[in-house]
């Protein structure tokens, strides 16, 4: 559900780093199957890269989509927008680069996942999905809410 | 209208499938004019395409941004996503990726081709616009609804 | 706020081209902080780049995230529109090159620089961002509307 993309300059993440960065935001969204979370990185060389029209070399530019949720409140936007501060800091900020991000919610009833369309928020299937780790067909009766994992 | 932005894993698809698809693709949207159908394919190495935290080398990711048209109900968005995963699965599935697609809904009224306002959905300028497959500077006149193909 | 994305054929624009393009950009949003505007370009090799099914190596596909200010009415947008239209035409229609592009609005309160939620519209705390150019730390009472320059 949420797609991040994530534009960094040239060689300033290692591969291990992006695992590492990969791993922390799927971790935020505890809530959500692991595997809808997708992480793209992206390089970009310093002639196509620009802040307020100056070439930019220590720049990491975030956009994220998000689709199975959207935020009711304004304490939750700013919860998650902290959250994401902090596990992205050892990466970005403590190295000394700049960065920006923003995340856009698009409808829930356009989006599959291998031609299925995902099951409705804290249904049993969605439970299914997450115990799997991975989307499989379900009866439309697998759409009512599931039980509470602390129940 | 619609800009579908294709990432996939390095060498997956031939330049054959990537006209093969872009071709699919146009041909679901029969009601407009061919030229609005743009496709950008993007390779992703496998350091850099993460799902649910792990690298990817099987995934198919493609984001959609639908501008002419919204749907305005739940039965076409669902046609319409089974319509792409149809004409997708010959490249994706039956080949055994994995893949995830969503779509948002931008506005109308912030889109221009080549410097032109786009026409209103079905009127005479549009007609023509389909008709020639490009853009022309159309009279405000022209943005009247067009007579129905059918009569 | 607003991110431009520009998706161009291979070896159409130079490093001075792109650069050139960033600062037209950065001007037409002269209320915001200079270093709200960011611009990405990417190459796309014509066997990656398909208008109405066709490969395309004439073809510039443009599309923007606007996030710090949303449009009121459809005259501003217009006007927008035309005066990208003018700025990009020494680049892209003068050269004979089609283009498109598209403009989305994403939510003000879900995105953050450097870390720090970003101060309302003409606050005085944006009117500091403005005269710095780059993002600090600000106080709540610093969100109230800022003295006009003209004042």
């Amino acid at each position: 559900m949420p797609l991040w993309k994530i534009y960094h300059p040239v060689g300033k993440f290692s591969a291990e780093d992006k695992q590492a960065i990969a791993q922390r935001i799927t971790s935020i969204y505890r809530a959500l199957p692991k595997f809808y979370v997708g992480v793209v990185f992206q390089e970009v060389p310093e002639d196509s890269f620009f802040v307020g029209g100056e070439p930019a070399d220590d720049f990491v530019r975030i956009w994220v989509d998000h689709i199975a949720r959207t935020f009711n409140d304004e304490e939750i936007k700013a919860r998650f927008l902290n959250a994401c501060s902090q596990l992205l800091a050892p990466f970005i900020s403590d190295r000394g680069l700049r960065w920006e991000m923003h995340v856009d919610e698009t409808p829930f009833s356009l989006w599959s996942i291998h031609g299925l369309r995902p099951p409705p928020p804290d249904s049993v299937a969605e439970k299914r999905w997450i115990a799997d780790n991975r989307p499989t067909a379900y009866q439309a009766d697998d759409s009512r809410p599931g039980a509470s994992s602390a129940s």
